[in-house]
This record gives C-alpha cells, sequence and structure tokens, in this order.
C-alpha cells in the first residue's frame, strides 16, 4: 500500500495558517499529487454539523469537558471519513488545524484537563500527523487579523489576548517538545517568504 | 445539603419507560417532591441539538465510536446543566434513559467496544442512578409499540428483531448484575398495575 501523507498547519485565529495551506495545496496539486485540503473541526458532513455546535453560540455554552467530547468525536468522524481513506489511497491530506489545536487551547484555558484530552486522543483517535506547520505570529497582531475576517466564529477570539498570549506559548512549546513533526514558522513575514519555506519543508525533492 | 435522588428508566423503545417515568414523576410531585422529569439523549438545551444529530439520518450515519462521544457529550451537558443543579437543591431528578442505555445497545451492536464506554464513562460522567427501573417486554411487542409511534426517530428501531433480542438480553443481565439499584420490571402487564409496582419501590414510605 502506497500509504499518504498528514501535514498539519496549526497556530492562533489569525497567523495565517489557512492562506498557507491552501498555497501548499495548490503548489503540491500542481506537481501532480494526490491533495486532499480539509479542517477542523469539521472536515467531513458529520463533523461540520459537530462544528456548527462548536463555533455557535456564546464562550460559556458548553463546558471544557463537553467541548473536549465534541471535539474529539468531530474528529473521530473526520479521520474516518474523510483522512483515513485519503491516506489509503496514498494522497497527501493538509489539515487546516487537528489535534494539536485540542491540546493548546485546552491547555491555555483549562491545563488541568491535559490528561483527559491525551486519554481521549489516545483512545479514540490514536493518529499524529507526519509534519506540522505552526505559524507563530505576536498575538495582538494575530487577533486583530482574526477580528478583521468578520467569521461569525468568534468564540475563540472573544476571550481576549491574555488568553491568546498562553495560546502562543502553548504553541512554541509544542513545537519544542514535537521536533520530529512540527517546524515552527515566523507568520509575521511575507505570504510569499513563508509560502516559499514551506513547501521546501513539504517537498524538499520537488 | 439535601442531596437529591437520581432514578431511571431503562429498557427498548416501545417499553412503556417514558409512561411510566412520568406516571412516577406525577405522582411523587403531588406528594409534595421536587421532581424533575428529563431524558436522554437530551435533557438541556444543548444536550437536545446534539440529541439531534443522534437520531435523525441513517444508522449509518456515525461509527460507533463516535456516536459513543456524541451520547457521552450529551450526558455530561445533560449532568451539568439539569441533573447535578437538582440534585444539589435535594429534588428527584427522573430520567428517561441514561448511562445504561449507552452500555447495552453499544453492546448489543458492538459488544468489544464496552471497555471503552466504560471508560468514558468513568473519565466523563463518574455518575450512577441511586435507583433504576429496567422495564423488560418481549421485543416483537416492544417492536410494534415503537413503530406504531411514527416518532421519526428510527435510528434503533430499523435495527431489526435480533438487536432487539440482544438489547433485552442485554437489560437483564444489567439488573442481575446491579441488583442494589436496578429493579427489573415486567411490562406486560396494565399500566397503573406497573405503576403502583413502581411507586411502593421509589416510595416505600408515602
Amino acid at each position: 500500500m502506497n500509504a499518504g501523507r498528514l501535514i498539519t498547519f496549526e497556530g492562533m485565529d489569525g497567523c495565517g495558517k489557512s492562506t498557507q495551506a491552501g498555497l501548499l495545496a495548490k503548489s503540491l496539486s500542481s506537481k501532480g499529487h494526490d491533495v486532499v485540503l480539509t479542517r477542523e473541526p469539521g472536515g467531513s458532513p458529520g463533523a461540520e454539523e459537530i462544528r456548527q455546535l462548536l463555533v455557535e453560540g456564546s464562550p460559556e455554552r458548553w463546558s471544557a469537558e463537553t467541548e473536549i467530547l465534541l471535539f474529539t468525536a468531530a474528529r473521530r468522524d473526520h479521520l474516518e471519513r474523510t483522512i483515513r481513506p485519503a491516506l489509503e489511497r496514498g494522497a497527501t491530506v493538509i489539515s487546516d488545524r487537528f489535534a494539536d489545536s485540542t491540546r493548546v487551547y485546552q491547555g491555555a484555558s483549562r491545563p488541568e484537563l491535559r490528561a483527559l484530552v491525551d486519554q481521549l486522543h489516545d483512545a479514540m483517535i490514536g493518529k499524529d500527523p507526519d509534519l506540522t506547520f505552526i505559524i507563530d505570529m505576536d498575538p495582538a497582531e494575530a487577533l486583530k487579523r482574526g477580528l478583521d475576517r468578520n467569521s461569525g466564529e468568534h468564540r475563540f477570539e472573544e476571550m481576549g489576548q491574555g488568553f491568546q498570549d498562553r495560546v502562543r506559548t502553548g504553541f512554541r512549546t509544542l513545537a519544542s517538545d514535537n521536533p520530529d513533526r512540527c517546524h515552527l514558522i515566523d507568520g509575521h513575514r511575507d505570504i510569499d517568504a513563508i509560502a516559499h519555506d514551506i513547501s521546501r519543508i513539504a517537498d524538499p525533492h520537488p
């Protein structure tokens, strides 16, 4: 079996990861790769419905524990219906967010739940990416960009800059703790310069 | 603190448990008890939204694993928003289904997932009822009653009588494994006779 690769993009809202995920997908596709571009929460019809429950409404709508269960349910569906079938046919799957987002966001808001997040991941997901790009950015700049988008999905953005500072630290720690799969990318630079670096890492022998 | 009681009703669809839950709620209320009548999946605004994801669509809509996560998310919300606040003020909470339904239904369809169901229950719910009535009924009779209701929530009913036979066995085994909290009730009898028995067990000193 020609097993594919799972490449994920992580970072706070507004850091440019969706743009970069799209550019990498386009670049690999143009070279003839079979590429599936997807996102979390969501990425499969069922998971997109669960996403609606997660991103709409007030930040107090769900407790942290219920939220972790819903994220894990959406991820399980995404993995079964979109990611695994694509990897099995040898495709490159590029996901805008994956399990690292749950680890970092829950770690920034309720660090005492980290063991629970890990337990659920091990029991229900058990899959880590082959390659992860973490786009690092000053929270004030990322927050401004995120609010500018008016996406209507403001649950995390509304939690303020203190929270965003902890998220940035969480992503940087994740990168240093997982040097084999994680690459920390400086997101303050020109879009094309960032895309060039990412493409060189994802496809070193083009 | 005057801690309340959690009483649950379990059994296959069509066995009469919703009717009996309502009759017990009415009986205890009429004697001056503070009673909260609720149901699963659902029982809180968020959990009712998750319920819609669970009961609508085809039986293949979710894998067993995703379904267990969604049931557990709904139960966690139900516990936090409805059950615990009521128990803390000393109320009697009567729930039409609770964790035993997940144990028995998943056990009837995917017995190899029982350890996972238990692991999620211990990690995320950790609450068992004080008293559980299991309404036992011949599956053919219960199936007929369930289909007659035209509730539009046919996921489990559609799985056929072989499945219902395993569900009946599962509930009977649950009752014999948990004699302290579970009472097996013969559901083939007259509604009032069943209600009388249940009321005598739930409120032995009226």
